[in-house]
C-alpha cells in the first residue's frame, strides 16, 4: 500500500472576483446558452444568489451569432502572453482583438489586479463526461475545485486534465485569471443543446460557486488525493502522405472510450480499407478528446495522457 | 386482423444509370468520405463491381473544403424547377450555380435522360438509425428500395419519411432523378465521421445497389406492406417574443426518442426556467429531426409526422 503522506496547511487569499464565459468556441452551445440564463437568473434574484460578485462573459459574439467555433482563428489559443501584448493592426484577426478585450476586462493576465478565478464553459464531441482542464499541478484553488466536483457530482464520470504548461505560454482564456478552469462537457454535437448536458454544466458552475463560499468563510478545507490526466501528445490519423487525406477512422472499439487505458496491440483505427491500426507504445497511456469535430483542422484524432496521482494539501483562508 | 388486399404486379423500365453523391451538406462527412472510397474501389476493382454505371459526386465541394453545411444557401434547398431554371447573375449564389450544374450532370429534371436512380448520403445528429426520405408514395422504385433496406439492415432502425410534395416543387438533390432517395444516418455530430454510422451508410449503398442488381436481373420483386412516415408540420421551440431565443430546450424524455409516438400530455420541451411544455394535440403524431443541430437557424425543434402503412405491388423489369 502507498505510504500516506502527511498533508500540509496551506492558507491562501479569499476568492473576491470570479468569471463564468461561455461562447469562447461559438458553435458550443452549453455555455452560449448558460451565460444567459445565468444573467436572467440575477435580474429576478439580484447578485446575492452568489458568494462573490461573477462577471459573466459570452467571449466571442460573432462566432456565436454565426454558430461556427471562431471566425478568423481559435480565441481559446489567443491567450499568450506574446498575443496579449501584440500590437493591433487594421489585418489583426478578430478574435486576437477580442482576446485583447477580454484580458482587459478579466485581467491583466500575471497582474495582481486579474480575476481570482475563471471557469470556461466548453462542450466536446468526445465522450469526455465532465473534464475539467487545467495549467499547473500546483494551483490549488483549482485543483480543490476539482476535487470538489468529484465529490459532488456523481451522475457522470468527472475527471480532470492537466497541460502543465508555463503560465505565459498558456493559451486558453482561463490562463489570464490567477486560477483557471475550463470545464468540458460532452459528448455533444457542437451546434446543439442538449438537456442532459446542460443540467451537467449547471451543476458544475454552481459546485464552483459552492466551493467559493465555503472557502471564503474561512472553513478548512481537507487536503487528500486526486487522478489527474498529465497531457503527453497528439496522436493525429494516419494520412495520405500526398493529399494529406486520412485513410481511417477511429477504430469502433476506441470511439466513446475517453479515458481508457492504451496498452499494446489496442486498435485505434480502422482504416477504409478495412485494416486496423493498433497502439505500439511501451508505456500504457490514456486517450482524451478521441474524435473532436473541431480538432479534424488541427491534424488531431486523439490526445494522450499520463495517469497521476496528485496530493493535494489541505487548504483555509488566509487571514487579512 | 386487416384483410390482406391482393398485390397487383407492375412492370417497370430497368435502372440503366445511377448516382451516389456525398457532400450535398459539407459536414456530413459520412458522405464526404464514402464517396471517395467507392471511387477507390472502382479504381481498384474496375467498373464492374456495380450493376449499372454509377456516377459519384461530391455535390458541395466549397462548402466540404469548409467543412460547413454551406457556403451562400442550403444546396439541398435549390432543386425546385423555378431555382434551376432561374437566370444566373453576378450575384447567384454559389450553391444555385452548383444546383444547376448538378441538374446538368445527373437530370435534368422531369426528362427522360435523368438518372434513373439518385441516391444522396446525409447524416444528423437527431438519433434516426437509417432513415430514408423520399417524395412520392406511388415511387413504387424508391418503395422497394425502403422494403429491401429494411429487409436487409437489421443492426439499426431501419424508416421511411415521405415528403409527398409535387415533383417540380420538390427541393432537394435526389428529387432531379427519376427516383430519389436520401439515406439519413445518425446520430453523428456534423464535422466527424464515427466508424459504425460509416459501415451502416457503406451497407445502405450496398444494399440499394444489391436492389438494382436483382430489379434488372428480370427476377419478380414481390410487393408487400410497408409503413411510412408521412410529414405533417414542424415544430419550432418555445421563443422569447422579442429576440427570438428560444427559452426551452428539448425535453430530456423526448431527446433521442425519434419516431416514437406522442400522446396529449407527453413532454415536449423543458423551459431554462424547469418548467415542461407539453404535446397538446389529439391525434398521436411521431417526431422526427429531433434537435437537429442544421434546424436551429431554420427555426425547427422537429418535425411531426402521421404513421400509415402502404401497401406496395410486386414489381417486375418490363421486357424491352
Amino acid at each position: 500500500m502507498r505510504k500516506r503522506e502527511e498533508m500540509a496547511l496551506i492558507t491562501l487569499p479569499a476568492i473576491r472576483r470570479a468569471a463564468v464565459c461561455g461562447g469562447t468556441h461559438g458553435n458550443e452551445l452549453t455555455g452560449v446558452y448558460l451565460v444567459p440564463e445565468l444573467e436572467r437568473q440575477r435580474r429576478e434574484k439580484g447578485d446575492c444568489i452568489w458568494p462573490v460578485p461573477v462577471t459573466t462573459v459570452l467571449s466571442n459574439p460573432r462566432a456565436v451569432k454565426e454558430c461556427k467555433r471562431y471566425v478568423d482563428k481559435d480565441l481559446n489559443r489567443c491567450f499568450t502572453s506574446a498575443i496579449l501584448s501584440s500590437p493591433v493592426t487594421d489585418t489583426t484577426p478578430y478574435e486576437v482583438r477580442r482576446a485583447q478585450e477580454l484580458n482587459a476586462l478579466l485581467g491583466p493576465k500575471g497582474t495582481k489586479d486579474a480575476a481570482d478565478l475563471i471557469c470556461d464553459l466548453h462542450n466536446t464531441t468526445a465522450n469526455m463526461g465532465l473534464t475539467v482542464i487545467s495549467y499547473s499541478y500546483t494551483d490549488w484553488v483549482a485543483l480543490h475545485v476539482y476535487k470538489h466536483l468529484q465529490e459532488k457530482i456523481t451522475n457522470v464520470p468527472v475527471r480532470l486534465i492537466l497541460l502543465n504548461i508555463p503560465i505565459s505560454d498558456a493559451y486558453s482564456l482561463e490562463s489570464v485569471a490567477r486560477h483557471g478552469i475550463s470545464l468540458e462537457v460532452g459528448p455533444q454535437p457542437h451546434g446543439v443543446v442538449r438537456a442532459d448536458i446542460f443540467d451537467i454544466m449547471k451543476e458544475g458552475v454552481d459546485v464552483v460557486l459552492d466551493w467559493i463560499k465555503t472557502f471564503n468563510s474561512g472553513k478548512l478545507i481537507e487536503g487528500g488525493e486526486v487522478d489527474a490526466f498529465m497531457f503527453e501528445k497528439s496522436v493525429d490519423y494516419p494520412r495520405d502522405p500526398e493529399a494529406r487525406k486520412p485513410l481511417a477512422v477511429i477504430h469502433p472499439q476506441l470511439q466513446d472510450q475517453d479515458f481508457c487505458v492504451l496498452k499494446r496491440g489496442d486498435p485505434l483505427f480502422l482504416t477504409f480499407s478495412g485494416e486496423t491500426v493498433r497502439y505500439d507504445e511501451e508505456e500504457q497511456l490514456h486517450p482524451f478528446f478521441i474524435n473532436e469535430a473541431a480538432y479534424y483542422e488541427k491534424g488531431i484524432a486523439f490526445h494522450l495522457a499520463r495517469k497521476k496521482t496528485l496530493v493535494l494539501p489541505s487548504v483555509r483562508l488566509k487571514s487579512d
